[in-house]
């Protein structure tokens, strides 16, 4: 038996277990490498990952230390008695190695993988093992198996409501922050929409970054019950939900692995939403050369995939494929993106006019899932809602209740990425925005990213700016320079 | 500027670096997630991943902790002032999405991503996703790119022989621990064998953990080419000697894992053959319905492969196809098969014959690699030497000079599996055995495994024991007891 202490470190989802290397119970001397033990004495056993201390300041040889993911699953008291033992395989073991052999797993085998890494019993390297291993080949029924396994038993119920509604991008498009100016629009109209949005998994900002930087995007399912009585609508950080608990652990990893896999994404997003319980939900599937989804016959495959799905699990979608082809609206990266969707609900004349459009254009099919509304009526509803300020007033009322975030600083350290020639804007590429948007630290500070003064089709002259870089380190600022510089990502032909 | 602690926990092959939450120099309210980091300052940058410690008695704010792996990496004393970054990815981290993608990697890529791997800018995480993601295809030419990659620029020079030789099997089977009688025939022969062996993965033993039982398998370079120089053998465990780094740090993740995938297993024992300066090996490829290769299709397909990559890489290799269809020997387990391989150097009658006949079979073989001797004289030479006590006074001297080790204790929980009918062995199941070997405690304790008293072919009566389960913990000793009852591993069939 060894005594609890707790070693205040943060580990990020991972459960450690520390012990000294001259531990009292437990003969250390021949652990080689990395080594999964099961923690006994709390409620349920809890996995942990063994590493070895020599320090007596940290940890006595009559204690086990944990670390904070760790304690806090363990439930015990400091200086309680618990014992470990060499943790057997979980129960999905065998699954994770069929799924790394190429087999099709069932819906059970999803099921069994799914509550094992929701109990800890996966590691971070197990989890990144079976993305991998299902990213490669999933059929419709795996990925149905996928997305029901992964909104598990914690659900929000809404009552009260009819339908609920959301919207969601499949994204890789730079700035495209249609979501907050529908939420406003879908709400101001009277329709539920608990919007869950997520922070950048590998963009320059997610919608959560973005409206983070207008209002507090975390809350409890109460809270946001709460809302969507008194406003009709909210945009919440999916993460400060108590729901789809292993699409978040799933996330994080695939978040530090940096890939992004086109069925894993379509799962996690309806889990989400079916765990929101949402019933009816507009999905917008960009295309374009430089989006994630690059032909229309991918988007058709998706399109279908998702369709199928949606009928399984009964969620209505309306699967929509936009224009991919660049950046929606001027501003990339949280505080440039948040001031575009203001320019349009204030309706100013110089607001982004691709982003507003998109945005009146999904809002209303959004609207069209309200019986009573005519079909065809949508677009106009969402204009005129637009047009007549309530749709501002909506998102005011929604920031307020929220609660309204601090002023945040856009980056000082600024650059006007210039064009050496005179012609027109024949194409940007997405990714290369994204990833000079990434460097000069968009993902990390919600004031850096790119505003693109030029979009495709404008006039440019020798000299003209066609982009300002903002960064907020000299560091960043200095990568995203020298990005640009090999790679504008603008391409510009003589005029014809 | 933080000034360095050591922060004496060993992560086993992964870097740390410990933060405290209020830390003077960098703001870490936004980290959510994962974060690798680079630390500048050292020689080298040195990648890590970053942990937060909210605990002044182990950090401090003006304080970068760092792991023993980051600590013994950056190379500077406790109290020196470093600098991190958050880490861009390494430059491999395209080819690696690449490879999750399902391309074909070029030679220069698999070089680039070892590179990295042997760095420290990989995480175990990111190791696991490019294990799985190669493992799920590779074509012949990205087989002999990995086998090169992992090779690296570490290699032990025989500038005195002509000729060095080796001999490895592809595993799987229990038992089977030809590779120490091979040793002592074809040192006490004279051609020079340093024989690289391994630690378990995932089986009861490998055959560096048998023949730790006899000796010491531990040693420099420098010790190794003493040994070869005065016994002509040696039996050492790879891990111990500077080569083939990239491999070593993979294994360790497979481990971990519990994975095994073919291509991977020969490439890495290609490359340790290769960086050990092998230039003659025999290649052991055994072949059953419950060995890792199940046809002589796939066996043949291996053969092509290893003797295509041989060709490419100047190692002349004898990939022989044997009979996998069970355990080879009757012990299972360090202690066990150390025991089999003393009984039949002495000469004992009692000795396992099928282990003797193929440990013959195959150091004829390598014998064989000798210019000087005939053709076909291989298997009898290889029984002269052992039958005149040679062999054995060859192994006792390497046991000598490698250091002999303690006595071990066998496992003194013991059960006998008995046979509840009359009738003859008519299969014997790899796996499973295995499988309750381990359960048995083998893979973690030396004196654990199984004594396997009847064979295919052999006769058994109601109530004779078929096997007998050695276990040093009532933990093990329970769950071997308890999957052997489910499933013994042996079919017994009625006399014709």
């Amino acid at each position: 038996m060894l005594s609890i202490k707790h070693i205040n470190i943060n580990s990020f989802n991972e459960n450690i277990v520390y012990l000294h290397k001259d531990c009292d119970t437990y003969k250390l001397d021949e652990i080689k490498g990395l080594t999964k033990v099961e923690i006994h004495g709390g409620a349920v056993p809890v996995y942990a990952f063994l590493e070895i201390v020599e320090d007596d300041g940290i940890l006595k040889t009559n204690e086990i230390g944990l670390n904070n993911e760790a304690f806090s699953k363990v439930n015990l008291p400091e200086g309680a008695n618990i014992t470990i033992s060499m943790a057997g395989p979980p129960a999905s073991a065998s699954v994770l190695q069929r799924k790394i052999s190429g087999n099709i797993l069932s819906s059970n085998e999803y099921s069994m993988v799914m509550k094992d890494i929701v109990a800890g019993r996966y590691s971070n390297m197990d989890i990144a093992s079976f993305l991998v291993a299902s990213g490669s080949f999933m059929t419709s029924s795996e990925v149905l198996s996928l997305t029901e396994s992964l909104v598990g038993d914690e659900i929000i119920r809404w009552d009260e409501e009819n339908i609920v509604v959301d919207h969601h991008c499949l994204g890789g498009i730079p700035g495209n922050k249609t979501d907050i100016i529908i939420t406003a629009i879908v709400a101001a109209y009277g329709l539920p929409i608990p919007k869950t949005a997520a922070r950048s998994l590998t963009s320059c900002a997610g919608v959560a970054d973005t409206f983070s930087v207008l209002a507090n995007v975390d809350m409890s399912e109460s809270k946001l019950k709460k809302m969507i009585k008194e406003c009709r609508g909210a945009i919440v950080d999916y993460n400060s939900l108590p729901i789809a608990s292993a699409s978040k652990i799933v996330s994080a990893v695939e978040k530090s692995l940096g890939i992004t896999q086109q069925q894993h994404i379509v799962s996690s997003i309806l889990a989400i939403k079916l765990a929101a319980g949402v019933t009816h939900l507009v999905l917008d599937i960009p295309v374009g050369p430089t989006s994630r989804i690059k032909t229309t016959n991918e988007a058709m495959r998706i399109r279908k995939m998702v369709e199928y799905i949606g009928d399984m699990l009964s969620l209505e979608i309306d699967a929509v494929i936009t224009d991919g082809s660049e950046p929606v609206g001027n501003g990339v990266g949280a505080i440039l993106e948040a001031r575009d969707v203001m320019k349009i609900l204030r309706n100013k004349e110089d607001a982004p006019q691709d982003l507003l459009e998109k945005s009146l254009f999904l809002a209303g099919r959004i609207l069209e899932f309200d019986p009573k509304l005519r079909g065809g009526q949508g677009y106009h509803v969402a204009k005129e809602i637009l047009t007549s300020g309530r749709a501002l007033e909506s998102l005011n009322k929604i920031i307020y209740a929220q609660g309204k975030a601090p002023q945040a600083q856009l980056g000082h350290l600024t650059r006007d990425i210039v064009s050496s020639r005179s012609g027109i804007v024949e194409s940007i590429d997405n990714y290369q925005i994204n990833k000079i948007g990434v460097m000069a630290g968009a993902s990390q500070y919600p004031g850096a990213g790119l505003d693109l003064l030029k979009k495709v089709g404008d006039l440019v002259e020798p000299g003209e700016t066609i982009y300002r870089i903002h960064s907020l380190t000299s560091n960043d600022f200095a990568y995203a320079n020298s990005l640009a510089d090999v790679n504008s990502g603008y391409e510009i032909v003589s005029k014809r």
